[in-house]
């Protein structure tokens, strides 16, 4: 099975943090195929960053349609461009965000994101309530920690959102933690050791949800909003029409 | 004062249809610059279109603030990149879909959104969940109207908008009715006068109260996910970043 | 257009107050005629006040269907009487307290409400529930001032507000401020500048509302439970229903 | 131990209907003294009846307290002046609306409310929201039957409350049927009787709630918006304040 | 009348406790029969106690039914077996936590619940959210009080509650408290007058609303998921099927 | 890796089927161990059964712990005991309920679950509602088919089946179908090609959700309601408390 992995963001090492989290709990014979946008920001925070992402995202997306994909994985707590995506591909998409939020929820009563920046937290709390797991959440919290800082090897980044962790266990009658943001992947187990409650990294979240997908043999519904595009005149640059209709 | 009204598809005759209406009801001494993107799809019909109209719109958006425009109006009824554009512009921003939503429920208890396509209902009601007015809106309905047809002198549109509003007002217990696309905004007074009940039109909506905040004196809030855009590395085209962090 | 703005209690300093503000935005040509109840309470502070003050608020609706206004705004920000206003004038009715809301919600996506005293917060929240923009609003809180205290220029009315905005900003994380009492409509400037975030006065949000829908032609529904009050028996004192047939 | 049972509209043979309901399920030792207003519409249809109500029932619920009243119930499905009344006494405070929902939510998961006019129906939804029932009432329908006919021996009330009653079992989902009149005490058991459902009545419902709080020694709490009244100054008309002081 | 009062551990001096507290509220010619599970934990704390503790409680329920009950009351502040019971028996069945949450909403518009240990709290917050009464619940709060440290004479169980009653007054803006816990029941009245708002107790507080719906006429509805069991094969240890089916 | 699969009724041509769906799903290395209860009714039809079933259910969650199982999965769509379940073992527990929930939310925006009887409608909903996805289900429907004429060949389940998910589609608006019951588990695949929409097996879901929970190395929290059961005295029959606290 052939699992496309994409960074909504251009930040190479990103990708390649999340590509390993993702081959780490992939089952035999799932291939990870990893790449990120190359046309936007480096990073996304808050929902401009979050919007010019976008055509960059579904450029890749549909590229992996043609080179096999099976699944795709929107790497970006965010969910960045999750509906076009869906719309585009004939195949399953799980975005980070939906598949952390969703799978907190079968061990934990309550959780609390923790994400990097206060400007992402009503993007978040956005989403969340649109998946109805809005209830489950008890709050989002930003550990302001700009996203880049999460490569930088010498940060205080990790220590500042294990601050904010402790923090959410103390106050918010949080049972679980979500970590926020794809760059936190590589933080999830030393976190949830240091804290004694499950820690959820939305990348090996999504990745087990968008294999467990394909092995049912469900794919996108097609009824509703994430139908097909519609055939359509374009002005000035776009992505390849011809090859979204065959 | 002056309003920029931008329409985030690519199709003029939407955008001086807009315009004409805007103009009809903005107070004296306020000028209505209208424009549509430049660089997207000549319709709006579903996520994936709305998702790569938005880069054209925000380029619409920094040339009016480069203009003088006070605020601006986004007149697709998806509210396309909204957040975007609020995080964007230093002034007012307002979608016509939140605007016919906040105005409907004004006159009514309860109201039914009329729209053109099954694929946008689900867009539209995750937008009216978002703005909090769910429990004020009875039903998102759609006429099976595509967006382009509103603009065809002999199509049978506004015959099919009217027996959509007919089975609102027999089936849903609704009181008013909120045309759900840009390239409605001509008919909302017949249809008024056709059915008896407050007809909201989504751009004469956000015009006035556009031209409200103006003279309010309020602008977006930039303490939260609507913080100017912060600085950092972009690959590929991009908007001028230096003229947003001037 | 003559607007008809009217203060439910009995103290005329705060209708001046309210009319001097509601004419500051009004658009050139708007008239605002200002009156208050000549019957009631003096402040309305929790529902008791609230339910007795409504007669005299009808009393004076009645008055200016007859004496030709084209909207009416209720400046209370309990929206007193909001319900009964509505199925008695033919033309639209704004209470400040929704229009501060609907009008906060389209420049943060969290606001917090500043009221006068505790005793009305449970009016307020249940309002707003009602409104929808319960999941917009992070808390509704009381300065411990009451009304009549915000006429009085001595006192310390002006000094609890503002430190109970910045405790607002502090813990709730709002990024907006509704002053919570028509008595207030003097201070949103001045506390906007102090704290750097939009400070909505509810009397101001609710002149240009009733504005732009008497400009889009827009009035109650009479579909639902605004209806028109239908004739029959009354003992004892009443409003003219004859008046009100005509 | 005296309860006040009180018909906030004029009409006294719907007094004396309720007052025979609530004396039938009373407790031993329990006595009922049935007042209505002196000073109102006959019937309350929709809020413009519903606000001018209020200062008569307030008058006799400040008569019931001199009297030596234990407990009140407001007779009207709209739970008419509840938030004043409760602020006004010392003793608990009891709407025939909220003690029915209440109770059908004891007997059923989901029960439909079926009152006289459409013009009430968005009243008992908002009121149902509020006391947090809405997501056990399946829905709130209207019989079109005017509050007087339920007064008039030959008029086809009741039939036309057995058919809509017939559909909400056929489309609704419901378990158990609320009336949504006080004018309706007497039909519950012939009708819960005929349809195989639980029919509740919301008098009898309110009368033992209120016997139950007084039995326990709970009383409204004084905390909140239920405070006692201010002192204040009025104009005009107004209730013995001297008396409600003391 | 005769009520059946059910304790579903097997503690017999909680039974006693609260068939006093019951008694102590009964109408004049009620009945309270009291007996607890034979069959079960000595305590119920959290959801894998409580689910083992049903099979004892539908005996007993069952017995009940053939000794003449006419309601039954469930002792328990999770509500244990609630359903289940309500299919197995034709009378009304009332949980002690709806009884006093629901009662706690006629005399405040928010309250608090102060139970014994936390992890009963998601259970409460759960059945809180079904009953619909979420809204009107500020905040379920655990005293770490263990069940029976409620039965032994010197534990300083009663300072702990206080205490934690104390916080929530502060801190909730709640404006009644309800016993989070059977072995409460005793101290509800001295906490009242200590804290100056009403506190609910759940066992007198369905006591009388089980009286109260015997009084009606009203049980539980068969329509739906409370519809008597279907006959059926059962392997192993039983209740007597043969008696719940005659 | 051993997954248990666990069938709460005692019919074992379910328990058989239900293995055959979760191992034609599950990844290579995984191996699916079934059983189903040994003390209860051989169906779940309402709260009566379900609650009777879970003291089985539990012993064969004890023992599978024992044996060495590193997941749970509970094979009723009632998600039967699964809070119950959850705080009595250390590894992660899945309701097929649960699972087919979460899943359809990912690939449709509103989801139907077509179930057996409508006596177990209410559960379903209420789980639902506590899961957060209530806003993603348009409606809970039953087929009317009682759950053992899913085992027998020549009855007309499938095809009552497949004509309420012709409703559904018709009538919710839903894009995508959820089968609620075990025993509907190999009728997925072909009911999905009939009507062209996502059809959702519970099983199947749950599977590949506690394969991806054990490969990321998560479990319950015990933090809070599934913390593992305090050791207490039983009367009675009981589990092997002992085991359960090793």
């Amino acid at each position: 099975m052939l699992i496309h992995l994409v960074n909504p963001n251009t930040t190479r090492s990103m990708t390649e943090k999340a590509a390993l989290a993702a081959r780490a709990v992939a089952a035999p014979g799932t291939e990870i195929r990893a790449d990120e946008s190359r046309d936007g920001p480096a990073s996304i925070e808050g929902p401009y960053d979050g919007a010019l992402a976008v055509p960059g995202l579904l450029a890749r997306i549909e590229a992996a349609i043609a080179a096999g994909a099976e699944a795709h994985v929107i790497a970006c707590f965010d969910d960045t461009g999750l509906d076009a995506a869906r719309a585009l591909s004939p195949h399953p998409v799980i975005g980070i965000g939906e598949a952390a939020c969703h799978t907190a929820s079968l061990v934990a009563d309550r959780f609390t994101v923790v994400t990097t920046l206060s400007r992402s937290v009503p993007t978040l709390r956005a989403n969340i309530a649109r998946y109805g797991l809005a209830g489950r959440c008890a709050a989002v919290r930003a550990a302001e920690v700009p996203v880049l800082a999460l490569e930088e090897p010498g940060s205080d980044a990790c220590r500042r959102i294990s601050a904010e962790i402790a923090r959410a266990l103390a106050e918010d009658g949080s049972e679980a933690i979500v970590l926020g943001c794809a760059g936190m992947t590589d933080l999830a187990r030393a976190l949830s050791r240091e804290h004694g409650v499950p820690v959820i990294d939305g990348v090996t979240a999504a990745v087990v949800m968008a294999e467990g997908l394909v092995r049912q043999g469900l794919a996108t519904s097609k009824r509703g909003g994430w139908a097909s595009p519609a055939p359509k005149a374009w002005i000035g640059r776009r992505l390849d029409q011809a090859r979204v209709e065959a």
